[in-house]
Formats: structure tokens, sequence, C-alpha cells
């Protein structure tokens, strides 16, 4: 009897979004070309974007997520049932989930100057026949917000109920909300921050200086025609791979990483004793892994783009202010840091909250705790949840007032 | 009148050590060569070093300064009256200073391995007539320690006053204390821990890995016999120097950092929108110019063997604990880390002093106060003389008693 009921009481499987496909569109057409804060234009651009849940009738349901540096259109679902791997952000988005899709309508796009089917310095440059490289023009932060906008607006969107995101994701949102105040009812900003800090910058300079260096980089003129879309084969493998080896340092925190590697050897109980052993400690191997992992994805020319974008932004002497910068707009804000997070440290998200309490704006601010450091954003999305719901529930109904 | 004395009663210029010569001696004879810990063995090993004041008639006023990474003998005073450098440590040495060359005779080595005159992969193998190179023996801390203290015994010294030293020459005093307990009187270890954390051996990774990976690497083969004496000139200058601003970045603090360089831009006031300006912000700059001075004095393949040598240090793992590792020297110790370093945390410090309260010895630690991060033990120098002046002087006067 009750027995026959407790199958039927097990909470269903969650299967998140299920399978999903990234399209493509076609924005900023040669005519009407987008105009660069650099001063130049681009056009057209081709954007890749994916989008769960339904847009409602009056379109007021769309939350935007923008990714972090190297992530991508694909933040939730499958490509095929058989994918072990689903989107970066899966944890978060779909039915019950915090960005709910049983309510609302989630897009995501790869940004501008990106390598993940949006137009960057890997895609056909027009006026040649032959990829951009290095003449692929100097993007901002405000340009990928610019096309995230542009896109949202071809689903007929005017006002966007949230844009969301942590690290260049968060500052895509800062940026959005001082560009078009208007067009955005609520803002979460994980791990992130109106500028880089000078270490930040230092960093990615290193990493730069690693891709710049390699004798495969041939000035960004790198792309095989004839070998398959893998960045990987002919372009600068070595700087890349160290460039995101030293960047990953960065994303993990002091402790994740003592407590996930520690001094623990990869194939041994005992040193070895040997100079070219580059792999011999597991934190070493781990590295080397990712270094490996990522040039198989990854454009070296994009993450100087990215990176550069990544320096360039500076609310605060954009605006005047950071207060101006950030007190022009309406929308709610959620910012959140991490208190193992030393890239992007939580002093950086006070300066965000306090400049909007100054411009007299709504903001919640929480320093989260967490041992994953930068990448914690990404990983602890149960603890997200608990805020995003809620502050997405409480946007939403002001919204249906209004 | 009055004024015919003024000048008399200024107080006199304080010239330090004043000139002061490099010297080479030669030890551990072919016949008796250093049995390394690896299970190899070396012979001769010519060492470089500096020594500033006078050695007493019962040899017990030596105080031995073990170098960091980068560093050598030249630990203080200058070569020649128009030099502008002074040795690394001046501040800390000279009459009236922290080690008082009136009281006490100060010895200071390059580290075997290293690339300032004392025996390292650069020196010619005896048995080829070549540089080593590669085929350079595996070094440990613990063979570094050795070379020092056969260097003090061919003074005829039997137990140094004390042993100094910051970072890995920290790293080096603890050795020390473990391997030889009885042949120091005191040791002050700065900024240092027992072994590296395993965020600092992921950075050393990356450093090691640009090396490697430069094109001009040849396999630690790139010596020109007929080039002058500039490791620069033919060897992985782009990997060495990486490594090299990669280090810099963790020697100092976030707050050095952006008090120092911010996101001051170096030559104009306006961002140039230009991708491959890669010394834009003054940070950059700073790193790039870092890098370029770097590889003038260091050899690549020094900084290989030094840097997995500080990976291998692990005197908990090597002692069975870290309390069975320093519980049987009776030396004195004073240890002190600092606030803003965060490649080796105050809690490494805290760890080393732990250790040797449970194991009934003798320790001050302090926790000193810097913007300098890592780098503060080289800096704040008059921070120092506090502790330094009276723990030298307790030191020789229980010496002077047994």
């Amino acid at each position: 009897m009750a027995s026959e009921f407790q199958s039927a009481n097990l909470p269903p499987v969650d299967e998140g979004v299920g399978l999903v496909q990234t399209h493509s569109v076609e924005l900023f057409a040669a005519s009407h070309p987008l105009e660069l804060e650099s001063g130049g234009s681009i056009g057209p651009v081709t954007v890749a974007y994916e989008t769960y849940g339904t847009l409602s009738a009056a379109k007021d349901n769309a939350i935007f997520v923008c990714h972090a540096l190297t992530g991508d259109a694909h933040v939730a679902g499958k490509y095929a049932a058989d994918d072990k791997k689903v989107g970066w952000w899966d944890g978060l988005i779909g039915p019950n989930r915090s960005l709910d899709t049983n309510r609302y309508f989630v897009i995501c796009a790869n940004v501008l100057g990106g390598c993940q089917g949006t137009t960057g310095p890997s895609s056909i440059n027009p006026a040649t026949g032959k990829p951009f490289g290095l003449a692929f023009p100097f993007i901002t932060v405000g340009d990928m917000v610019a096309v995230h906008l542009e896109l949202a607006r071809s689903f007929g969107i005017e006002k966007l109920l949230c844009v969301i995101g942590g690290s260049l994701g968060g500052m895509q949102v800062l940026k959005w909300a001082a560009r078009y105040p208007d067009t955005l009812r609520s803002g979460i900003c994980l791990a992130a921050a109106a500028n880089l800090s000078a270490q930040g910058i230092a960093f990615n300079a290193v990493g730069r200086r690693a891709i710049y260096a390699d004798p495969h980089f041939h000035n960004g003129d790198y792309y095989n025609p004839n070998g398959p879309r893998n960045f990987g084969e002919d372009g600068p493998r070595y700087g890349l791979a160290l460039a995101r080896m030293l960047a990953h340092i960065t994303y993990l925190s002091e402790l994740s990483i003592e407590r996930k590697f520690g001094r623990r050897l990869q194939h041994s109980d005992h040193l070895a004793y040997e100079l070219q052993r580059e792999t011999e400690f597991q934190i070493e191997s781990y590295l080397h892994y990712q270094g490996k992992r990522f040039i198989e994805r990854f454009d070296a020319n994009s993450y100087l783009y990215l990176t550069r974008a990544m320096d360039y932004i500076d609310l605060a002497a954009q605006y005047g202010s950071l207060q101006a910068a950030l007190g022009k707009t309406d929308a709610r804000f959620l910012v959140a840091s991490y208190n193992t997070d030393w890239l992007f440290p939580a002093s950086q998200s006070r300066e965000i909250v306090t400049a909007m309490l100054q411009a007299r704006r709504h903001v919640t601010y929480l320093e989260l705790e967490s041992v994953f450091g930068h990448d914690s954003f990404l990983i602890e999305v149960d603890q997200l949840k608990e805020l995003v719901v809620p502050f997405l529930a409480e946007t939403y109904r002001q919204a249906a007032r209004t």
C-alpha cells in the first residue's frame, strides 16, 4: 500500500533545460555597422546564442546571462542526450532552478571578440576573405554589451528583467547599467568589479606576453585555412596554454589548491629527484591538463582581445565617477563577492555598492563564504539560489505592476 | 662659534661596509665530493662568497646570510666607489647596522646551483669540458646548506653565531637547523616556510614551463662558448623573462601594486585603444622592465634547478614531523612573517613556531606589518633592526658564557 505510493512521491528527475541548440543571427548589417567605443566600426556581426524557456507575450520575463572571459553561449543543457558535459552554468538554469525556465526566458550569447560563434578575430574579414587576426578592431566591454542589447531587441525585448554575470560577465552587467540604464529592471553582479585591479592587469600582461612571444604566433596570422576549426592546431599553443595555466591559478583560492592538491605527487609516493618531471606534483599535472584542454577550444587572438577589454574597463574613469556611472539606472541590484576571491576581492564589490548607495539606488550586497576563490560563482549554485530566486521574483512582481 | 662645532657634531657619514670583493674558493675536491641528498655527488664545488667585518680569535662571531632565489653573494657594499648599486641587503649590514660588522663577521655565498660564481648548471662540467646544462645533478636546499657549512668550516668556524635569511634563504636556515643542529647558535627566518605551498609550486611550474617551451632553450644546451658571460644572449630569453615577470607579481602585495602603479598609463593620459601596446599601463611597463633586467644577470637553467629545490623542500615529510625536524637544535630562533605576504603567508610561519614550541625550543615570533608583500624582508630593514640587534646581542652574550 504505502510502498506503492513511495515511488510516486519521489521528486521528479531534474533534467534541467534538456537538449538545446546554439543559434546564430546576423546583426548590424554592413550598412548600419556597430559603432565601437574605440571609434571604429564593425558590421555585420554574427552572434551565437542560446535561449531557454519561453518569452512571454509582454516580453517582460527575459534574463540575459553574460559569460566570463572564456565562456560561451552554451550556458545550460546538452547538445545531445549522450553528452557528458552540460552548459557552464547548468546548475543555475532550468525548471525550478534559480533562473526558472518555467517562468523566465533566458538568453546567453558568446561575446563580441570571442571564438565560439560570435564575430571575433578568427572570423572571416569580409574585406580580405581571410580571418581578421589582429586586423580585428579593438573592442571594449561596452561593445560586447551593445551587441547583447541588439540581440535582445531582435526578440522585441526593450527591457530585460535581469542581466546577470560573474567576473567579466559581472563587468558587463555594470557596463550595461551605465551605458543603457533604461534597458534593464535588475542586475546581478557576482565576483566582479568596476575595473580590474593593477594586479589583475599584471597577470593578464604576463599571459598575453606568453602568446606574443610564442614563435607560432606569427603576429596573429596563424590560422590554417585548410585545417579543422581547431585553434590549437596551428596557433601559439604553448603561449596560450601557459596563459591559461597562470590565469587558472588566479581563479582558485590558496585554500582550495591546498585542499585539492596540497603537495601530493601524481604518480608516486616518493620524490623523483629529476629536474624535468614537469608534472610530478598533482597541482602541476592539473595545470598542464587545464592548459592542454584550453587550447583545443579557445583562440589565442580572442584571448588577447578579451583580456585587453577587461584591462580597459574603468567605469569611474569613463563616467567621471562610479556614482555617476551607476546612478542613472533604476534597476535593482544584487552584488555578491566571495571571501576567498583574491582576483576580484570583496573591497571592489564594496566600491560598487557604496557608489550605488550614494546614488540612492536599490542595492543588496553579500560577501559570500566559499573556499573556491574566484571560481566560486560558477560552483556555488545552491548558495546563489537562495538569493537569486527571491530577488528575481520580487523584480518580476514589481515589473508586473508598472 | 657654535657654527664651527655644528659640522663636527653631525653624525658621521654612514658608509656601510664600503668597498668589497667577491672571493672564490674550491671545496669538495673530486676525491671527496659533496654527497647530494638525491644520491648523486659533485666535486669540486667552486663557491663565490663575500665577508664583512673580522672573525674573532675564538671564531664565535660569524653570521651566515642565506640569499633568496635569485640573490647572490654580494649582500653589502660596493665593488667600486662609483657603483650606483650596493649589495642586495646593504641596509642590514655594516658598522652599527643590524648585522654590526664592528662586532660580527658576516659571510654570504652564492648558492650551489646558482649562476653568480658558485658551481651551477652554467659551470664547466669537468667530464666534458662544456657547461653542465641539464647534466648538472639535481640539488636540494639541504645540498645548498651543506656547501654553506663547508665554507664556514674552511674559516675554522665550527658553530655559527647566527644563520639568517628570507624566503628561500629562510628555508635554508630551517634546513640548516634540521640537518646540522649543532652548528648554529641562532637562526633568523624571515618570510619563509618549512615547505612551499601548493600555490607556490603552481606559480613555479608555470615559470618553468615558460622556459621549457622557449625554442631557444635547446634542452638546456644554449650556452655560447664564444659569447660573453651574459646568459641573456643566447638562452631562452623570453621564457626566463616571463618566469620573472610572473614571479615578481607574487613578490609584491596587491596593495603595493595598487599604490605604486594603480591603473596609471605609462606614456599618456588616454587609453590608446590599440591591442599591441604591451606596456601601456605602468604596471605592464614595470614588469617588462623587470623581465628584461633579469635575463641580463640570471641563467635559465639555474632558475629551473633552484625553483625545483624550493618545491622539493618539505621538512615535515623529510624528518617525520616539523617538530622532529626543528627539535634537535638548541639554537635560539627568531621567526617573522609579513601581513601582506601571500606567497609565504603568516600561517606557514606559525606552523614553524608551533612546532618549535612543541619541541620546547626557544623561539620568538612576530607577524610584521608592511605593505610590500613578500619583498618586505628586503625593504623593511629599519623594522628588522629593532628585532635583530637585541636578538643577536643576547645570542652573543649567551655564547660568551658557554
